[in-house]
Parts: structure tokens; sequence; C-alpha cells
């Protein structure tokens, strides 16, 4: 698996991705309804940070973004974002883009990263985020409306460099 | 003291309370080089949310900002943000602002109110908040680099309603 920085003529196979993300709502605090100009928006990652995309077989199978969680005097930590595409799922697209990110943050001399909101229903992501060194910090009690589930707690996880 | 929605004119009285915290950079992870306009898009919150200016004497002395935490599935939470002048700091201006603010949320039936960022050496902050009955969740670990006090600690708090 290749993991490179996103090209503008990427969008056409990245937005399917997180268009299925975003309205499946079981993960993402985003709108359901956005449309592809604000998940662009949203999803590709001014300087200093980055947008990246997995590729596999020729095709784009997961993209990832990363940068400052806050500005100022919060910019030395950093946070990142990663989506897989369903059928790509359980083959490690996830913990290849996770280790990136965290490659990519440490050589920026980042001090650490912080997910804001990882839904705890989401268990193939807290169980790769706790693997890769990531704690919880603490859980927002019902902060996440599962479609399915319903109400469930939005973990805040961290792991020092 | 009036608390009301801030108009387009209040800005030349807002920027400079504004510019003062974010410069100072002992309690807002922003940017504390953000120009006026940079500043404006950040802090005036587009409907749903809403802000506010808090007049003493027909002197504008705070402002406070609230709407939904996230989008779509993290949007029943909400957030706010405060700034007081520093010359019109203990008495009572943040408070006043922060019972508004969880009054607000609680009309429009938010389920809690969640705070992401709270410096931890921020002290009347952080103690107004948990009388008005927020909680720390969680603290990341060195997560605001304090100009004086170096790094330390970011809480996140919640209040259920």
């Amino acid at each position: 698996m290749d993991i490179r920085e996103i090209r503008a003529t990427d969008w056409a196979q990245v937005w399917p991705i997180v268009r299925d993300i975003v309205e499946t709502a079981e993960t993402f605090a985003y709108d359901p309804s956005m449309s592809s100009s604000q998940a662009r928006d949203t999803w590709i990652e001014p300087p200093p940070g980055l947008t990246v995309v997995a590729i596999e077989h020729d095709r784009i199978v997961g993209t990832a973004k990363m940068g400052p969680n806050y500005a100022g005097p919060g910019s030395h930590v950093s946070t990142a974002s990663f989506m897989v595409a369903a059928d790509a799922r359980g083959r490690g697209v996830g913990t290849a883009m996770c280790r990136f990110a965290l490659a990519w943050a440490k050589e920026r001399g980042y001090a650490g990263m912080q997910f804001n909101a990882v839904a705890e229903s989401n268990h193939p992501a807290v169980g790769l985020y706790k693997q890769l060194g990531f704690t919880v910090i603490g859980t927002v009690p019902g902060a996440f409306a599962h479609p399915t589930m319903g109400y469930v707690g939005l973990h805040v996880m961290y792991c020092a460099f």
C-alpha cells in the first residue's frame, strides 16, 4: 500500500468514500448532508497540515488528514482523522494511515496527537488507537447520536510522543 | 448588565477585547497574530449559533459565542466561549455570560454543554464552570503552551442538562 499527499484529481475517488462515511453517520460528527465542496473544504488540510490518500492496486482505499489540533498556544499538539472505504476495511488500511500520521507528526516535532471525538461504539478505531499508544483521556457521555445504537460517548484520546 | 446579540457596529468595541486576550495567549488556543477579520470570522457564530455582547453602562465589557459543538451526530451538544475585557474582570461578567449561554442552550433542547479546551491554569474560568455544574471529563497533559507557566493541561469540561 502506498500513502501519498492528495492531488486535486483524487477528489473524484475520495468524495465517494467521504460521502458514504458521512451519510452513514456512525463514526464522524460531520453534517451527513454536506456537499462535495463542503467536504473538500473540511477534509483538505491547508499547510502546515496534510491530507493523504492510501492506494492499493491503483485504487484509493482510504484518506487521512493531519495537522495542529489547535492554533497558537495549542499548536504543538497534532490531530488526525482517518476514513477507509467500506469494502477495504479490516485489511490494515487504517493502521497504515495512523502509523503514517504519527510518524508525520513526530518528524515535525509535535508533542503528541489528540483525537477530539472518537465514538466509543467505533471499536475498530478505539482498539487500533490504543494499540498504537493512545489512551482515553475522558469520555463525554452521550455526545454522539449513533443512528442505531442511540447516544454513545465520545472519547478524547491522546498519545504523547 | 445587559446581554444581547452582537451587531455589526459592535465589532469596533469587541475586537480590542478579543485582540488583547488572543495576543496575551494565556487562555485561548487561537493564533495570537490573527487579524481583525480572521477574529470576526472565528468569533461570530452563524445560525444556529449565536454571538452576544455584555454591556455595562453603555460599554461592551464582554462577549460570548455559543452553538453546537459538532455537526451531525454531535450537534445535540452545545459549546460556548467567553471573553471579558481585562479591566472588567472579577465583577461577574463571565458568570452572567455563562449563565446566559446555559439558558440559551437549554431552551434550544441541547443535551448538555461541552468546553473542549480550558487551560487548567485559568483558575477563574475553571472555578466558575465547576460552580455552574461542569465537571472535568479529562485533561490533555501539556496541551497548552502558557507564555509564563509553560506547558499546562487542557481540560475537557461538560455539563449535562
